[in-house]
Order: C-alpha cells, then sequence, then structure tokens
C-alpha cells in the first residue's frame, strides 16, 4: 500500500481552525444584498463533499426564490416561536427578546429535507433513522463551514412543525425538513455564541466531554 | 449595527474546499504509529466548536486506552458485520470483501455517545431528538475536517449494537453511542469515496439534489 495522501500544513490547519471557532449560528443579515451565484454554488457543492452513511446521500436541498413562499415560511416559524415560548413559562420574556433567525432579511433561503428511507443496509442496520440524519447534518455542517469561509453567515433555524413545512414544499410521505437555512452577510460579528453573548445559556468547559476507556458523570 | 465579521481570502476558500473535497471515510491505516498528544487536543477542540441546538452541547467523548475493551469494541463490531452481510443477501459475498472498519490498526479510537435528553426546549420544542442528534453530527465531522487537515485519517464506524456499545463502556440509560471514530496516520489515499471505487454504489449527480421553491423527483 503506498502513502500519498494530500498533506496539508500548518498554515492550512491555522485557516481551517479560524474557520470552525468563527463559525457562528448567524440571525442578523444585512438586507438587500445578493449572493453571486458562483459564491452559492460552491456552498453548495459543500454539501455534496459530505460524508454519507452506505452513500446514501440521504438530503434535497430546497432553494426558496418565490416570495411568498418565504412569507409562509416565515409565518410558520412565527407560530413555533410563540408556541416555543409557552413552553418556557417563566423564560418567557427573555425568550421573546432574543432574535432567533433571520428569514425575512436573509439574501438566500434553503430548507433542507430529510428523504425517505431508501433502504440503504450498509452502516445503518441498528440505526437507521440516527445515521441517515447524521449524514443530513454532516452535509449542513459542510455548507455552514463553506459559507464561513466565503465569508457569508449561515443560521440553523429548527423552529418549525416538520408536517407543516413539508406540504407546503410539497414534500413526499416520509421525507421530513430539518433545517430552514438563512444565508447572508453577516450584520453583526459574534465572538461568542449569541446564546452565551445574551445570557440565556452557557457552553460546559470544554475538558467535560472527554472520558477515558468508560462514561463519567464530569461537571454537569 | 457594525458589520466587523473576519474576512477570509480566496487563498482561505481554496484551503477549506480542498479539505472538505479531500476528507473520506478512513479504513486503512498505517499501523503503531503515535498520533501527538496536541495534533489529538486540537481535533478534539474541534468538537468544542461546533454548534449545537439551544447549545446543549449532546455529545460525549470516550478515548479507548486500554487494549482489552478496543478488543472488546472490534468483536461487537465483527458481530454487526456479519449480521448486515446476511442482510444483504445476494450482495453478501461483495460486502464481506469490502473493508469497513480499521479499529485494531488505528492510533487513536474514540466512541462519541449521545446524552440522554437534558430537556433542552430551544430550537428543539417540535423535533427533539432528531435536533439534539444533528448536534453531535456537526460536531463529529468538525473533527472529521481537522483531523483531514492535520494529516490524520479519520473513519466514522457506525455498524454496531447501540445498547451492547452502551453497556460495554458504562454509558447511562437513554444515551446512546452514535460513533466509533478511528484516527490514524491514512496507509491508502482515496480520490473517491471507497464505496465508489471498489463499485458498491456511486454518488447520484450533483444537480439532482437541489430544486427550485418545492420539492421535485430529479435523476432518482
Amino acid at each position: 500500500m503506498e502513502y500519498k495522501s494530500q498533506k496539508f500544513n500548518s498554515n492550512d490547519s491555522s485557516i481551517v481552525y479560524q474557520v470552525l471557532e468563527s463559525r457562528r449560528d448567524v440571525r442578523h443579515f444585512v438586507p438587500n444584498k445578493n449572493i453571486d451565484n458562483d459564491k452559492l454554488d460552491r456552498i453548495l457543492s459543500a454539501a455534496y463533499s459530505a460524508p454519507s452513511v452506505g452513500l446514501m446521500q440521504p438530503w434535497r436541498i430546497i432553494q426558496i426564490k418565490n416570495p411568498d413562499i418565504r412569507t409562509n415560511i416565515s409565518q410558520l416559524v412565527q407560530e413555533e416561536i410563540n408556541k416555543t415560548a409557552i413552553a418556557f413559562e417563566e423564560r418567557k420574556r427573555e425568550f421573546l427578546k432574543l432574535k432567533v433567525e433571520g428569514i425575512k432579511e436573509c439574501s438566500e433561503l434553503l430548507v433542507v429535507v430529510q428523504i425517505p428511507d431508501d433502504g440503504t443496509i450498509f452502516g445503518r442496520r441498528t440505526m437507521p433513522e440516527e445515521m441517515a440524519l447524521c449524514s443530513t447534518a454532516c452535509a449542513i455542517q459542510n455548507m455552514w463551514l463553506a459559507s464561513r469561509v466565503e465569508n457569508i453567515g449561515m443560521g440553523w433555524v429548527s423552529m418549525f412543525e416538520p408536517q407543516q413545512l413539508a406540504s407546503l414544499l410539497e414534500c413526499p410521505q416520509n421525507s421530513k425538513p430539518i433545517a430552514i437555512l438563512c444565508l447572508g452577510y453577516d450584520a453583526k460579528n459574534y465572538e461568542q455564541p449569541m446564546l452565551e453573548i445574551e445570557n440565556w445559556r452557557i457552553r460546559k468547559p470544554q475538558d467535560s466531554f472527554i472520558t477515558i476507556d468508560k462514561w463519567q458523570h464530569k461537571n454537569n
């Protein structure tokens, strides 16, 4: 077996870590600013580079161009924001102050749909739904990182009733929209996740995630 | 609102796309070669940079150092490979020729566990399991890309019974291991996914993933 893997250097890794660390869930966009088609194509191609269980590629991406459909999506999300607010009870007011999506202002609106199970067995005999979903999530993360290095912010909105959104976009039975992606030029730069800056929740310390040889409860 | 987002240039984006496109699910590792602790720490820190729904951070990473536990994990996977082979029926022989994991030879073995639901409502009222799982998948994808730019190959093994692996690693009830990650130096470089090269399955064409304003059946 020959060893001829592509070599990256420390400058390359420094750039990748900067991209990973500066990626944010963006909700504040500069309005009325278009994303070049070339840029958007490259971002979409990043999804194509994603891993998928058994090469299943279980995602589809719907690009929303019709402004009426965008308005309908915005309404669906607003309904879910209201339901979420009620679920928060004593944190309701605090929650409603947060900006949780930028659907109306973003330059491009994409919906990512989990396809109906295609029967792929490879790598998913014991966890069929989980592995299909993880594949789609990796594709979205690739797009997120590609957006960041293209100086485009992306936000993943998950506050919606999937069946309602599926109906609106004429998705087939047993498919499920899992992400509304808002893309555009950032109007704000957050050095930390917005939910931390707004004192909604803080992240756990980094060393609480790793244990040796078995699960251990650490710091949480 | 001020616009002070970090700017990346075309060299930066070229590097990121190279990393995205050269990332492979690696199963062929150079044996007996250690990964520096600094490198491994940086790869693990990439998980920490991942997005998560409502800042839930619903993953834990178990680093397997005990060789007996590695052997046990390898056995669990081999059992599932055998069950998968039976499920393939007429493709059984063809499947058994594929190398689907590198657990014994890899330099570092990590298990990623989905934590029990912590009650996070933000962003997951309608899709609680899906959004937690997507968060963990994004963390794994970050590690995958960090590994690639560190010239380390990573493979995500999902052929195992999650409850058996959970027992082995003393994971709490309602947690679920979703990935066995093999990391090491690539012994082979695949320009395409191995499953394509081995004629197991080919990827769908790139334009079959994108539709406008609604779902449409395209090319598959």
